[in-house]
């Protein structure tokens, strides 16, 4: 069976619990049983995981060397800032869909810039919660491409 | 019923004929048949156009206020100069899902930035022709979400 | 008798008819006739005409070389991105007046620049409707100078 | 009746006497006598004022809070450096048109950004004296419109 | 009783240690114990963290939520590249008081700008320790004005 | 007795008469007024001043020179814009502490920066009257440690 | 028999017609004639059209795919904002040689970047109406070796 | 005989009080008296002023028109700042040098900026009061090719 | 005998495991090895730590204060984006020597820019593993040199 | 008998010995025949230089000064360097012709800008040694069309 | 009896030969004899010397360590581009004015920038030849005062 | 028995000779003969030269090719303004150390880009002299590993 890793970035925990009014009142819980169910169905095995901490997510991607099939990341903050994460990646040879909640190509000048598209297959971006029901999509087509290729 | 537009920028008609390296052999009447298949089974009405004229891509989105629910477009090369596009798209005040074949956060420069994500509700880029799926589910989505709004 | 050419660019056409909020009830109808009754007070023959596209745009100009005695243009968002549009005007020799309805010196960043005015006798911003108006009394006021020059 | 406070920045006193080829014979005297006989046919009072110092031409501002219907200032140099100017007339509340002679878009680089169009309703540039006539026309209409709303 | 959190960014820990000529001589616990003294005499209490990890910052600031009626932080290296911090603050709701050592605006280039004062009611800079004292003094001040509103 | 002088830059005086949504009912006497309590309790003389003329702020800090022992200013919009006045603090050589009222590192990029930073001790910003208390604060301890220095 | 395409973009129409001080007396029909009589000499079929429409010239471009060996291209104004025509020469696959009356390299700074230039082979800027003889060498020069390889 | 004004610019009146480490102990009084001996055997009368207000600069250079031959003028902080001195310069259409005391071309950035330079004849700079001297011999230089020509 | 601190940043441990193409086989632990070796000959003591978590890395460096002679250390990611590693460098007062496998000044452009190179000895750049022997020889140097002072 | 400077700039003495894979195998001295052969049969006389040295390619611009109808020069690296080689041909008056072997407009940045550009007639780039012979052309049009004037 | 070197950079041996229209009817000769002249009656010995080449002036600096008493450099177009000359300067130690005949700061933007200015005592620019004579001056004070100090 | 060419470009010939509390007192003839002896030490023949000239340089590296199996070189001010060196090291084909006596990754801006980078296998900076002998190694390395592959 094959297995994506889902990685939440930094204060996507505190989804659904704050800032309602911005992020509506879809927990993170919310979503990852969405992810889970949509998993199912697909028959494909999911591992989600959250972290604060910039190298928690590099030591999660590298773990992941050989055991995932994909990777959906939502590198939150850290997409703008970190450059680790971006390595990790690339070295890891997982391949990554990355996926934002908010369209970041329409908020601050800080926010446009992503370290993570550079190593990524492609980007989905201000769906909501719905971007990572996208991204599992995309993931699962892309593993299904390289079984055929 | 629902309904849909879906517009192709300029020289996506050369789709699957040219630079199969690069873009593969999938034709843009191929995209268009899928589209067309997974909108009937999801019970949406979907009216597809490609054109190479900026100014007949606005004129497109004009004639769609008040006829259509959504609209995905893949601006392609517009993407990166074309501000009339984007006023078009504003004042339709239709939702818009902004698709890209290639992932154009990792290409030249002047690819990276988008003047109609300023005014699309998300970005879609980097999956090839499965992004135009990905697209069809988002909007649907989109529409769903209003509905119950 | 004078002739004046006046042209409404990209999607002026919908003035009036969407973001009323932003931008009133005043269609684009509304101020031709407007301008139709001022020329007419003031003995000027006036040829209004719209397009969303640019090349329509530049042949509208270049066809009116040697017959009209002034332009007053709102090139609306090819304002920013139309080289051709500056070039066709400067080629034209004839007397330009750049009328924008909103105050694009405070807006976002990429409308503050106007290729046209590097080839216009001067730009009138920020008044709504009634900066065509201004824009005709400029006009005037240029070719009652030119035939005293 | 109501009251438009003209403010002439720095150097404009010099007008029409140095630079004859560049800003014609016309002097600030003749300019200001056109207002005025606009004005007084508009039925309308108006109060010119010149100076050459920053400081002066923010007290002008302030000391007009209460007492103008609108503002016509056309801030020459300070266009361009002052701050200061423009949260004069921010915090003045009072609704003001911005006039420059030359067309400043078409200038030396540092012309092209304007401090005042930041707060000003709208700009009218390059039309020489004519633009203050310009200006009155667009103030008055301001006018109008404030007391219809 | 109100609470207040207090944290210091990385390397604050070498205070007084190392450095001398450029820091001084009073260490962060001499620091600390200023602040809980102050805190004390102004019936407030203080809880007082140092990390020199990223994440760990984040977690803090997460963890606050709903329990601290304000947060003083001092974000020293992360205060140029931390999203992460930034948006914790953001969602975390809690008004807070940026304090650094030194004033930032006359260093390093690169310590000009803070991506912490997007989301902080104010900064205080330049004063040495110093600047907790002032800080605190600010945040009651907020708590207070809260209490009122 | 220690000496403070104060400055208010230009359009200070406007404060609590204008947009009191923005910048509240406290006037700018109601502030000088509390200074002088603060003062007073302290024990140090103060002098407060207040200018919308450049010249005249040079001309106050270079009058205070020999005469005050801090300087607290809250340059306005000459913060931004003013060499003048930062070479005039360099050549006093009074020790000085910058307040603004807002945050200025939220606000425009062109308030971003301040002239004055790179000559005072220290900025305080965003905490509105309060910030004049804080810098007053700030300056009798800048006035302590010289002492015993 | 070899073919190729030359394409003359926005306002080229005009030439020799317009402005004589800046651009001579040569009309658009007279290079063309000579363009023809020098394909005649060296045995090559030529196509010569000529648009102010940006997607016209996509079109052209598209067209010319299969049917020309070469093509010569003055993109006029479009050089330096159309995205649409380089990518339209990119697929097309044709041979490209850039032809520039003026020396696009000494104008106004947004007159000297080539979007088509990424594209094509070689660029010829400033040699009037004789660089279009030099491009049809080059042409004839890459078919020839072409044919070699 | 013939007239040079002689202009110093903002803090120049603190010359030698202040920071004699950085500019010496020669006072403005002590350079004016050097220029004035100088001016007499050069046959020469000169008019020395200084202000720290940019309005009474202007003031100055506008009330010299008709006046003066030549215009030696150290703008101090101005340099940097003021567009209205330099159009003051260039409305009088008195030959101007620019002079410095420090070698602004090492300094900080926007001390390498100089608005008066794009008016001025020529420009001294880092020869400290010497500087003056030599600006009067370039300004005498200046007349007398002028009379000569 | 000496000490010398050896630090490995993020995804340093995946060397000669991911990607051989392009980092060839050579793992962390065969390098550790080499200098280890390398260190014995020399008759000095090394410490070899990897983090992929910049937080742990500023601990390294701060434990490492009063212990280590010298630091090698390679950054990797957290070269371009951590102001906390270098200034926990700074602090630390340990003569650095920066070491990367990749000339990272013909890379992408930010890979080209190391904070870290401001507070180290020197940096060596794109020889591979051979680069940590080089480093070792510096930091020996270093530590000569220092003897000898 | 009309004569021509031909000047080869720094490395292209390696030509077709270097890279071959890149540059081919035609050798400077081939290029140089093919370049005497034109001009023989067009009856006019080259005289070709090769120099490393930017000074010596200035001597030989300076050298030329009439004696050279027209200059050919392919300033190589110099290009985007020498402001010296500009002003010598600026100062000498030969109509100069700017070649490139390859199309710089497609390479590193730093090689898309050529501050001789500013200076010649015109630019002929990317069509190999071929833009010899089309700029020998462009160079005998230039010297016809000067007769003719 | 003290020395001076003067060295004028590449095309100045071109002055008065060529473009009289922009540099006047005086050679390099006529300069170097009225710098002769005056260095006489100053009692002073100078050595004149010019190059086209980068790396013999960087020669001629180098061989005037210990020989001479202040330089006098004209670096014409080397003044933009040339670090080595700067170095060259600042590592011989010797006193040095730049020159230059316009006044730089006027002209094209990659003029404006001086590599020397940064280890210049100071610079004088646009007073044509009489600019030397200033420089004269200038250096002579600077050994006066390096005699007193 | 291999070759390395060692190149000191401009103003190494003063080393140890001037500014010794920048740059010590080793001369360059000290370095060599270190270089020299540890060249003989390794079993390997060197070949050192200096010049201050760009283009000699760009000679003596044409000139080693076939000659020499690496190049080290230091090539000082050329570093950051020589395009002809670099293209002459890429077109040699010799393996290339790039050595720097001073970090220059913490000196000024336009010290910190180097042409050469591009180019070289690595750059070594910051040791002084000693950068010499770790280049000297770094060559050895690259000649061994191009033996064995």
């Amino acid at each position: 069976m094959k297995k994506i890793l889902v990685v939440h970035g930094p204060n996507l925990n505190l989804l659904g619990k704050r800032e309602p009014e911005h992020y509506g009142n879809t927990t993170l819980a919310d979503i990852d049983s969405r992810i889970r169910d949509a998993a199912e169905k697909a028959g494909v095995e999911v591992d989600i995981r959250q972290s604060n901490h910039e190298g928690e997510i590099v030591d999660m991607i590298q773990s992941g060397i050989g055991v995932f099939d994909a990777l959906i990341i939502n590198p939150g903050a850290y997409t703008h800032t970190s450059v680790a994460i971006r390595d990790a990646i690339a070295a890891s040879g997982i391949p990554t869909v990355e996926v934002h909640l908010s369209n970041i190509h329409k908020r601050e000048d800080f926010r446009r810039h992503s370290y993570v598209a550079g190593v990524a297959v492609g980007q989905i971006a201000g769906f909501g919660a719905q971007g990572y029901m996208l991204g599992l999509r995309a993931a699962l087509n892309i593993i299904e491409e390289a079984k055929q290729a």
